[in-house]
């Protein structure tokens, strides 16, 4: 095997910093406590694997591509359990260079020889800024993309080694990415509130308890507490599987990358001013689903033979682990069809994390009238702690700790913040809050693709309740069984 | 306000290293990143504040003994929300000095601002090692104590502070503290192997998949996989809140401190061979439960008026946040009264993270016959990413990132594991593997007190069955109700 040990890795903590990844300097120690150390788990990455959407489009972009890998030189960046790799290999390969930061690279190692390819792959264990290659590349292959595209800042490896290892007329995989947002309408807004509201409630009586029992005023943290469940419970961005009629309005695209040209500045923060046109009758906008799509364009001079797009848009079959990003409006507004929503969205690297984001939305409906509603104001930023960097499954981040921790509080990522401005609309007539319950779906015909037409049909008409009725004589039998039981008490 | 921040805080990322937590050096940076700054959050506060038997024990600590108080200096290590420090006040000190590495310590000066004790307690924000204190101090309080005691490693802070800053004369809050340990039986181990065998099948389904759609041969991975598989299902310790019937035999005590005298090598390791009898008739050896007490007895030449003592042991009414830690052993026992196990223990600090543990368990069985049951080995260690060392709350430690991943999943902390001499006792006739289901509580008449006798009543006669039949009516109107309103189709 020709696989060896390349440079030194991230895991090393050794404290030395670099400033590259934009401003705050990075103790390599932690970024690999923090980021790396999570992706040495093979059920991270069966769960990586086992996304139909995700494989599809990088096998298909490889195979359908061929004329692109035949007697090439590839480098795969970050290369996991190395089956981007592999594929390269199986589609006509001369070289692929596997390079991977964590101990994950020997389990990629034992794939590439249980597959025979040992001699067209080489699994180099090292971060993607240390390695030393021998040759220049045709191709770069990776899968860097986190949530909402830009989180886990992965990109900067893929841009490192495009611009030591690709040959100038070398070819990305993916080519292109592009970031979009939507108006959507969800509950999770109404169940969060109730979560911040009972969250306060606890707080009221532990305070109170406090003071009578033990004897000490606790309740000048009341504001703090306040504030940090705020952030929480509504300041934080979703991660969330969105159907596809939750989407109440044109997505809007923020952000385009080319990723034969964007150098680290590029992404370093994304600004963009968009609009979107409702397209639903009498909704609710509730806040602003993101996601992405990354495309195998091949390159201008060396396009693909067969174009392939995988997207991450809201998808009634094609959900992937990714799933869309929500930033919650606080409270909802009343929009409905042919509203324009003009909006601004400003993200950029935490301070205390650079693979963290922090996110600024901002949105003003201009009505068909032409009647301006005031401002809304987001603004989100990626409170979550440092550990939920990567697209790690939860059960390998979460030990229960606490008896007393419900699951159904463990869903956050990010948040988002509602200024003065925007709670004034609550007294706005055209704004009114409405509860989730009467918000049913109410779909213009511009708006009823089969989809949301199969939706309607199953409001209407619950799938399989016509079966309940079959279900009356074992529920007849049960309440025979259960009489017959209670007349015979059982001996102490 | 007499407070002000001295000395480094553990928060700066100098990547400095101290060998001071035995051998592995510590990444300053990295300690804060995933220690620290989880006990920043006043959610994470309010939930150890809300443990009535941990704040009852320090509360009548302080209170009952208030002679240790009056009119003298006091330190307290970890002050976080700063209740010990205040209660110290309200008792009578003269100064009290609260050390708290984290912001929180912003929040700690509120709180004693609002209880009008600013010119009492000076809170400061450093790390213990770092603090400079302008006295020597005649009480040190701490609540330092981390699941099973010692995990957390915060006593080397209290043990630094006590070496630099109590005079000679001084007492240690706590003074004495005890590791235990006692067979149990639980259906934990059970669950766990369901766990891990559709772990397995899952795995199976997914290297098929990989092979025949995608065209690699992932099956290489498939020990290392059911490897990492077996650690974190059955090879990591659980957090439980065990019932008191649950423990089938006399606990022992493995560790015993002495706060005053104790020093950082002392509690580096644990090891300790201790024995066990049975109290229960004809039960299951399903592994061992560990928990661990403190006592405030003051010292010796100058005693506690009242001592009180805070036990974490199993509880129907007194369960702390703590719970107990359980070590699971593969496959379980048959084992009956009398039956005496001997056992060996031993914990050292995770090479990777000082403050998590790796521990070792050893038992043996000895029958009442005299016959001798081959040697049980079962190795645990703190496997659990290092995000889990602190108690924290589930809520603020997990982002729900994958929509696979079940919640049932995510209750793990450290782990267990056997040799082929434990599976071997598989075919030993006496051990019979037994199944939960046929493992009803036989109790013994020694082990029969209040609690377990209530638990025997509930198996056999389950609360509220008898209310059952009284549902049998709505249910027969349900059912008519089904049945007309299947007779009405609703208009699409």
């Amino acid at each position: 095997m020709g696989s060896h040990r390349n440079g030194g890795r991230g895991g090393d903590q050794s404290g030395t910093s670099n400033g590259d990844a934009g401003g705050a300097p990075v103790d390599k120690g932690v970024d690999f406590a923090n980021y790396f150390c999570t992706y040495a788990f093979l059920y991270h990455q069966k769960e990586m694997l086992s996304d139909r959407v995700r494989m599809d489009a990088y096998y298909n972009a490889v195979f359908k591509n061929k004329h692109h890998f035949h007697g090439q030189a590839v480098l795969d960046v970050g290369a996991g359990s190395g089956i981007l790799a592999i594929w390269s290999a199986q589609a006509g390969a001369r070289k692929v260079y596997a390079v991977e930061a964590t101990s994950m690279a020997e389990h990629a190692r034992a794939v590439v020889k249980a597959n025979n390819l040992q001699d067209v792959v080489e699994v180099i264990e090292g971060s993607m800024e240390d390695v030393v290659l021998p040759e220049k590349v045709d191709v770069i292959i990776s899968e860097w993309m986190g949530y909402f595209l830009l989180r886990e800042s992965m990109f900067d490896s893929v841009i490192c080694a495009r611009d030591r290892w690709l040959k100038p007329t070398g070819v990305m995989y993916p080519s292109h990415a592009t970031m979009w947002v939507a108006p959507i309408r969800t509950g999770l807004g109404d169940q969060k509130n109730n979560d911040y509201d009972s969250s306060m409630d606890d707080w009221e009586r532990f305070t109170d308890e406090t003071k009578n029992y033990y004897g000490v005023d606790m309740s000048v943290l009341t504001k703090p507490f306040s504030q940090e469940q705020k952030k929480y419970y509504l300041q934080t961005s979703l991660w969330n599987n969105l159907h596809p009629h939750q989407v109440i309005g044109t997505a809007a695209s923020i952000k385009e990358i080319d990723c034969l040209t964007a150098s680290v500045s590029d992404i370093l923060e994304v600004n963009s001013n968009f609009s979107s046109t409702v397209t639903l009758q009498n909704t609710r906008l509730c806040g602003y689903g993101g996601w992405f799509d990354v495309q195998f364009r091949g390159r201008k001079e060396d396009p693909a033979q067969e174009e392939v797009e995988l997207t991450t848009a809201p998808s009634v079959d094609d959900s992937t682990h990714w799933g869309q990003q929500v930033f919650l409006l606080n409270p909802p507004a009343r929009i409905t069809e042919g509203d324009k929503l003009n909006g601004s969205f400003s993200m950029k690297r935490s301070k205390e994390n650079h693979r963290l984001m922090e996110v600024e939305f901002s949105c003003e409906i201009r009505q068909q009238s032409g009647e301006l509603v005031p401002r809304l104001v987001a603004l989100c930023s990626s409170c979550s702690p440092s550990f939920s960097i990567t697209r790690l499954p939860l059960r390998l981040l979460v030990p229960k700790m606490h008896r007393s921790s419900s699951t159904a509080r463990a869903s956050e990522e990010f948040l988002v913040n509602f200024s003065p401005a925007s709670l004034s609309l609550a007294s706005t007539p055209l704004l009114k809050t409405a509860a989730a319950s009467e918000d049913l779906p109410v779909y213009s015909n511009g708006n009823s693709d089969h989809a949301t037409k199969k939706e309607i049909g199953l409001l209407h008409n619950p799938p399989g309740r016509e079966n309940v009725i079959h279900l009356i004589p074992v529920v007849l039998f049960l309440c025979g069984f259960i009489l017959w039981i209670s007349s015979h008490p059982p001996k102490m």
